[in-house]
This record gives C-alpha cells, structure tokens and sequence, in this order.
C-alpha cells in the first residue's frame, strides 16, 4: 500500500484562510522546527496572498520570512501557490516578470510550486511552469474544481493531461470553496490516476463541512497527499486540520504517524499566536458554513454580496441576486467563483437585477468577455460578447493574454533606481505587483506603526476596560470571548 | 441498492447537544409539520433530557408536548432516546415504573424507542425493550461506542446479538462522544449486518469534526439510517446537518434527495429559534474539537473539569489528571466516559492525583465498582473492588441491579394523591423520576418567570446600549456578533 503524506499549510493557507493573512514571520519562527521535525510532504510557507500581506500590513520584506523560514525548517521542502500568469497579484504579467520572480524564489529557497489559473486556462501557467522546471524545482499544477455544467470529471481531467503534457512533477486538484464531494471527488482522482502515474495532492475547504470526507474519497482513490493545518488556523473556512485528519484515518490501511504530542504542542502554540490575532479572526469563519452548498456559492461571496446591497439599497433583493448568478455565471463561460471572479459574477448580477440583464456591463465584465483573463471554460454567451465589442470598440483576445505584455525587467529596475530602491530582481518583482506598498516598504513616509498584539484580558465573559465618562463619545476596548474590539460609544438622546 | 434513510433530531439531540435542552414546544411546533412532510425515517422529538428540562426550566408537561408534536407530525414515525432501567434519568428505577413509563409514552404517540444503557449491559434493557414490545412499538437497540482494549467490534458486535435475541426490530450504533472513525465504524456495521438482517442506524456527534466521513463509511458498509440535524442545532456537539450529510452524498449511488428548498426554509426558521435561545448557546460549541482527539475524552468533559480543576486550586495539574483518567477507567472496566460516567471517573482521577492513587474513593467510584449501574465492560481491578467492599461494607451486586429494587407504582400514587397531583401513570412516572420539578409544575410556589427571550440589537460588529453614567458600578446589555450579554462594569481607580 503506497504511503500516503500529508502537507501543512498552516504558514500560508492556514492563517489566510482564517485570519486574513495576518500571521507575522516572528509568529510563525518559533513553529518553524517543530513542523520540519513533524516529516510532512511539504510545508506550504509562501505565495499567495502572503507576499501582498507582508508588504501592505506587516512592513516585511517577503523574500526575508522566505529565507528565514527556509533556515528554520531546512529539511522539509517548502511549497507556494503561485497564480500562474497573476504571479500573487489579480492580473497578468509580462513573461519575463514571471520568469524573474519563479527564479528569484527558487534562489531563496522555495522547492514546490503549486501553480493555478483561475479560468483553469492552462496558457497561463505555461511560462510559470518552465520557469521552475528551469529552476530544476518541483512544478506541481493545479486544477481549480467549480461545479457547472462544463466542469464535468473528465474536462478537468483533460486539464490534467495539459499538465503532464507541460512537463509538471505533481497535480494538485485545488478546491478553493469547498465544494467537492467525496463521490466526485474519487471519481477525479481515480480519472487522473487511471491516466497518469504522477502524484496527485488534494487541497480544500472545509467550509461547507466536506472537506474531510472528500479527503478519505480522494485517499481511497489513490491520492499521494492531503493538505492539512493546525488548529486553531484550520477546519472551517481551512483545511482540516493534522489531528484530525489523522484520527480519521485510524485503522485504515494508510494510515498516518505524526507525532502526536508534537501535534499538541504545535496546537498550543497556535492558539497563543492567534489570541494574538484576535482583531483578524471572524467569530464564525471556523464553523460549518452550508450557505455554501445552500447557494452553490463559496461563502465567504455572501457576506460581502450582503454588504454590497445594504450599501446599494438593494438588501430587499437578495433572492433575485442569488437567482442572477447563475445566469452571469453561464454567459461568461461558467467561470469558476473564485477571488475575482466571484466579485466579477456578483456584481454584475446585482446589476442586471438593477438595471435590467446586461443593461449596464461592468467593466470587469467586458474584459472577461473579451478573453483579457484568459479562455474561459465555456463559450462566452453571443449577446453579452457583442455588447462587449460595441462598448470597449476592441475586438476579443483570442492568444494567450500575457503574448500582448511587453517585457518590463529593464524599465523596472530603472524605475526602482530612480526611486531610490536597490534595484535587484526581488525589488523589481515585487515593484511590478505591489508598487505603493514596495517604495513605502524602502521609504516609509513616517515610522511604522507597531505591530498590534491584542492579549485578551479575561475569557468566558464579557469584561469591559471603561475610560472614564467624560464627553458625548467614549471608546472602549471591549473583550468578549477572548475577541477584542475597539467601539466607541455616542449617548444620543 | 439499499435506499438510505435520514432520521432528523432537531427536536430532540439537536437543541440537547446545542442549546442546552431548552428548545420550547412552542418554538418547536412551527417547524413540525415542514419536518414531517420531509419524509424522514424518523423524527426524534422526546427523551433524553427533554424531559427533565421541560418540568425543570420551560414549565411545561412533557406529555403535553408529545400530545401536541404527534398531532403536528402525523405521517413521520417519532422517536425517543431512553435510557434503559434509568427511564431518563441517571440510576435505575423499579421494573413497574419502566413498564408505565413506556406505556404512557406508547399511548401518546410514540413509534420507535432507542433504547440504551452507558454501561452496554444488556440486563439494563431488558424492561424497556420487553415494554416496548408488549406495547406493539418498535424497539431500537442501542450499542454505546466508545474506545478502550475492550471494546473491540466483536464485542460490540455481541452486545448486537443479545439485542436480536431479545427481539429488537433494529439497532442503533450510538456515538455519544463523536470518537468513531470512518475505518472502524465500516468494520462495525459490516460485522453487525454479517450476522444480523435488521435495519442499523448510527448516530453520531461532529465534536471532534468526524461524523459526517464515519457516516459515509457506514453507509457504504450498508447502514440502513444516520441522523441528521437542522442547522443550527447541528454540527459541532450535534449531528450532521442535513444538508451537509445530503451534498457529501452527491453523486453516490445511495444519494438521498430531501427536499433542498424545504430544508433551507427550516434552517431560516431554526435561525430564528436560535436567537432566541442565544444565552444557552456556547459560542464555540459548534465548532470543531479536537480536544476530543487530543485526549481521547469526550469535549464537555474537559470543560467541567478545567472549572473543577481552578476551584479545587488544582489548575496547574491538569496533564497530571489527564493521564490519570486511563488509570480510572481501566481500574473501573473500562467504564464509557459518558454522562454520569465521565464526571464519576473524572471526579475520582482528581482525588487521586490530590490524595494519592486510591487513597480516597469517592461515593459514585464505590458504586461502580460493586456493580450498582450494572455490569462495567471489563473487571474492576482487585484493589479497587477490596477498597469499595471494605470501606461500604457492602458485597458486589452481581445480578441485574433493577432486581433489587422493589415495585413502586402503587406508592407513587398514593404520594401523588397525598400531594394532591392528579395520580395518573403520567404523573407517577414524572414524580419518580423528578419528584421536586413535578410537585413545582403542579404547585407552583409563585408565577413562573416569563420565558427568556433576546432579540439581537445588531449584527456585524460590537454595539452598546449603556445607560447614563452615574454611579461607580454600571450595567451594561452587550451585543456582540448578534449574542448579548448582561455584564456590569466598576470603575475601580
């Protein structure tokens, strides 16, 4: 019986996940060992929406945690996600700016890059992909799964076929909503495996509460790996988490051996470092989320769909929203809801339900219909593509979009001279996605403030630390539950 | 294939596991007809502690609510939890109060009594289970899991053939603690349906987040049933919710299909009722708990006892208590660490790590081990057994513990009619069971208190309502993410 390994993500998936990427470098040292000494499959370190976070909110150079994190975790190959043709940002880049930053990431250690498209468009991973075959690393591609009628077993399995065909190490069937079911679940695997002897990895959510069943489908399919967590950054709107994932598998014929008093120890500190984060963890965001399977939607689209009608006084039209998506979904190819394209769908059904269907295209729309993401799994629907042509007076990208990007290495490192900003390859590709945040990261415009460490004064109840009483408005720090929140408070009558 | 069948236990185990039992008839009957049309195998509506909360906190008869139930939900079999010789309480009445019990409970409506005993000893059931027959109703047999060297699936397996012999129309494989684990739950229903052709329901609990892929292991094994809950009073410390266990068998060839619409109605509704039993509701007990994992002890348990621990100024021995239970419960047979057994065997590892091992054996370790809740799993360990018979200076039972207890039916009226409480087979078995809360319910010393309910002020975010500041002590309603509490604040320099 083959062994099956599972993967940790608590550096990366985990705190994005669950605590809005907010995990700090000096939070995640001290765990850096003990997960290295733990023998997972990889360590998912990196990549992401992590390189966004350390630039934006935690004032860190990201190749920096990279180096530091390798050092601490030396034996363990370390893994990140990579979006292709996006890098770790939302549009495309120019090849060489993709070549530089795959490169640039292997030199600082990275070994194992899991590389999607959202679109499932699989000319978007293809320089990514060489570039770390270049780099001699590991190339894994991704599947992203959606359900819609075009997301049938044996198309993402065709995907797969790509993948080998671009010469990729493992394949990773990424379920980013938590939407796989352990029928179909075993069915993709065993399709894949029935083709292919390469590794396959599973990734989801447990944010509909099936992530876990679909794990122990997708191991009695002969699935290679899992990707598991540690709580508190698990579970919920994460992966499940190691102990578990482990439990679950008692008896079985693969069963795992992590150790588990380091798994306790590892959890005990994870609840430390997210008492310190307490501001960014949702109250909910680690339970059974079945709006999900309810809507057919990644949940958290229907919180923020629930603010934008607030916002556009249009809260009373919730159902007919809900009933649109679909509809935008379909003429736009059955794009997967995934970040973007979930905001992409929503909002353009909140705007065919205000303004009539396809009344009032959005921008996002008409770039999407005219190819500029990529290939859609579907066709786009004739009537919205012609609007699309009339309103941009541009025709549809039919190539791979990033074949129309001008190389931007030389101009970078220019720029990055003229800024003042040591003008190496890392610089520059973080420059390329993240320019603000990267000339503040070199010239901050004033110190930067403190990192906020909240320690939660009193658990169980609520407590209340009250300034004393001395105007109309009055701030409090309140905590509640081990959750801080900074209110204040106006008497108005 | 076998169709597959969900029983539902919203009413029952849903509000027991989730909101403390106090789920009214009133919030109830709403939802019982939308539940009955449903189709479910079975709705459990009564039993357990419904019973005991109804009389102790809702002023309610508990017959009055099956009456009322039963006439809401007419098409649907309705189902009760009942515990043996214990009826619904926690130690064992006389053979003529088991048979009234059932009788009654028979003649107001009820169709399928699950009938178990936390100890698994067969004798504890007899009564119930003859009851239930002689009343033409179908008798559930109910096998405890729970983990030990000696609760291997053949010998769970056996308790399976004492309950075919005793003619049982089904079995139940009943996970109080959520501690089985997909592999050994397959084993145990195969091993169950290689030698029995009655139908086999499991019912588990989410605590440790492992049910819904146990479910899904034993419907492949051939389980005729699991139980599902309505969010949200399911997940976590409950079972599965419908929906949930409903996509996980998406494209399985048993796959159910209970109405998606008419399911997302109840949840809107059950939504409802939760907020208003807000202050009842742990804000973490939907969540997953690998506590239960981590110590292999149910999750409440370790709450309880973090409390005992800090009162007995004992916090700082926790790990040493922890692994003190494995000692108890192997001295004890193994006993399930279930209530009241959980808090017997918890309560006497705190002694002996306080006093040392065995030095002081409290009252509820002496019973246990002279037999008086019946027969413990495995044997009593010879020091243990010397100490209880030494310091009670009683013999072990050795035979049915019921057989020593003496009818007691006609004083029961007799004491009913002395307090002037109408002396009905009802009302006898309440009063035997909950002599104080049945004379309160009848007698009633003052008004009852209205029944608690709180509106959230606001979602999202913390609010305040305070009032004027004017004094050194200050109360305050606080809604934080729609839960409200009731706190007061001293200004203290």
């Amino acid at each position: 019986m083959k062994p099956l390994v599972f993967n940790n993500t608590v550096l990366r998936d985990g705190h994005q996940s669950l605590a809005a990427t907010r995990m700090t470098t000096a939070q995640m040292l001290p765990a850096a060992a003990p997960l290295d000494a733990l023998g997972f499959g990889a360590l998912e370190t990196w990549g992401g929406a992590t390189i966004d976070s350390c630039l934006r909110f935690l004032n860190e150079n990201p190749f920096t945690r990279l180096d530091q994190l390798k050092a601490a975790a030396p034996r363990t190959p370390h893994m990140m996600l990579l979006r292709g043709q996006n890098i770790v940002q939302y549009t495309s880049f120019p090849d060489d700016v993709v070549e530089t930053f795959v490169r640039c990431s292997a030199k600082h250690g990275m070994d194992v890059f899991r590389v999607f498209d959202a679109l499932n468009d699989a000319r978007n991973l293809r320089t990514a992909i060489r570039s770390v075959k270049a780099a001699g690393k590991h190339a894994q591609g991704a599947i992203c799964y959606t359900t819609s009628p075009v997301h049938t077993p044996e198309k993402l399995a065709a995907l797969a076929d790509e993948l080998v065909a671009m010469e990729c190490d493992s394949i990773c069937i990424k379920d980013m909503a938590g939407l796989l079911s352990p029928r179909i679940t075993y069915d993709l695997v065993k399709t894949i495996k029935s083709r292919h002897t390469l590794p396959i990895v599973v990734h989801s959510h447990e944010t509909a509460g099936l992530a876990l069943a679909s794990y122990m489908a997708a191991i009695d399919a002969g699935a290679d790996a899992v990707d598991t967590s540690v709580t508190p950054f698990a579970n919920g709107t994460g992966q499940p988490d190691t102990v578990r994932m482990q439990a679950a598998l008692a008896g079985h014929p693969r069963e795992t051996h992590y150790d588990p008093r380091a798994l306790f120890e590892l959890r005990k500190y994870f609840e430390g470092v997210a008492a310190e984060l307490t501001k960014f963890m949702s109250p909910a965001n680690d339970r059974v989320d079945s709006d999900a399977l309810c809507y057919q939607v990644p949940g958290g689209m229907l919180s923020n769909f629930r603010t934008q009608l607030v916002e556009m006084k249009m809260a009373d039209r919730f159902n007919d929203v809900m009933a649109e998506v679909p509809v935008v979904r379909e003429a736009l190819g059955w794009i997967p809801l995934v970040t973007p394209t979930s905001q992409i769908v929503g909002t353009q059904a909140m705007l065919n339900v205000k303004f009539g269907r396809w009344k009032n295209l959005a921008q996002a729309t008409i770039d999407i219909a005219l190819g500029k993401y990529g290939r859609p799994p579907g066709p786009i629907k004739p009537e919205v593509l012609a609007l699309a042509r009339k309103q941009s007076g541009q025709e549809p990208v039919t190539g791979r979009p990033a074949d129309l990007l001008a190389p931007r290495m030389p101009a970078l490192r220019e720029e990055l001279a003229t800024k003042k900003i040591p003008p190496t390859d890392e610089n520059a590709v973080l420059f390329a996605m993240f320019p603000r945040e990267t000339e503040a990261f070199y010239h901050p415009k004033a110190a930067a403030p403190a990192p906020v460490v909240v320690t939660p004064v009193a658990a169980g109840n609520a407590s209340l630390n009250p300034p004393p009483f001395t105007g109309k408005i009055s701030r409090y720090a309140l905590t509640v539950d081990e959750r801080r929140y900074e209110t204040s408070v106006e008497v108005i009558n």
